[in-house]
């Protein structure tokens, strides 16, 4: 078992755990890139959204929501963003799925929005791809 | 009522409906600022994460999983980068919550990380305010 993120479960990894229950973990992200950073992941191995279970992904979100209201209702924060790469194609990195939590106030000068550099297609053309119904 | 994207589900704005169910809607964003930007809603007006409840949080992302796998399966894609922005501090544009899902596939040369620009405290500090164990 090489999953860095099942080590952390685990406790084999140490982490600065801020939520934990018994599906979900929520710990700091050390990358230092924006304060705040916070790392929400299932307790069970899923690779990403893409494998995740129904109830797997309702227990994530459940921590994830649970965590941005202590946010901003216990630690001065108005918001967050939640970030998520599902997939190397996307940027996922560990393969182990992971929801990332920004806390966010008025004024803080984060920008959590990604350049973009604008669309090579139309919308149009992409929809007809794209649509379900 | 003069939410967007109420009169989005309600039909008096039409838009480019990729999948609908009972209670979730996903659409086309029109911003042409990368392609295949879809976003996903609640068809019940919540404004974001902080207000939303169980329910309408589950119905949500079972259809981010959903078109998830729809642009994998069906449609050529590998991934996607699924995006939130809960509170006007965070960016949240428009004031019914929604998850930005953009279809992403190996060499597309998309960044869908933020530019953040670094920590200004330490990652200890922080976390001494945000743990909730």
């Amino acid at each position: 078992m090489s999953c860095v993120f099942c080590k952390i479960v685990n406790g084999e990894i140490p982490s600065m755990k801020v939520y934990e229950d018994e599906y979900a973990l929520v710990f700091m992200d050390i990358a230092k890139d924006v304060d705040g950073h916070m790392v929400a992941i299932p307790k069970k191995h899923v690779k990403n959204i893409l494998d995740c279970d129904t109830e797997t992904l309702e227990h994530l979100m459940a921590a994830v929501r649970k965590v941005s209201c202590h946010c901003v209702e216990n630690c001065g924060y108005e918001g967050v963003n939640l970030l998520n790469a599902s997939d190397e194609s996307a940027g996922q990195s560990v393969p182990h799925f992971h929801i990332h939590i920004i806390p966010r106030k008025n004024g803080d000068n984060i920008d959590a929005w990604p350049a973009f550099q604008g669309a090579e297609r139309e919308t149009e053309e992409v929809y007809e791809k794209l649509r379900m119904l």
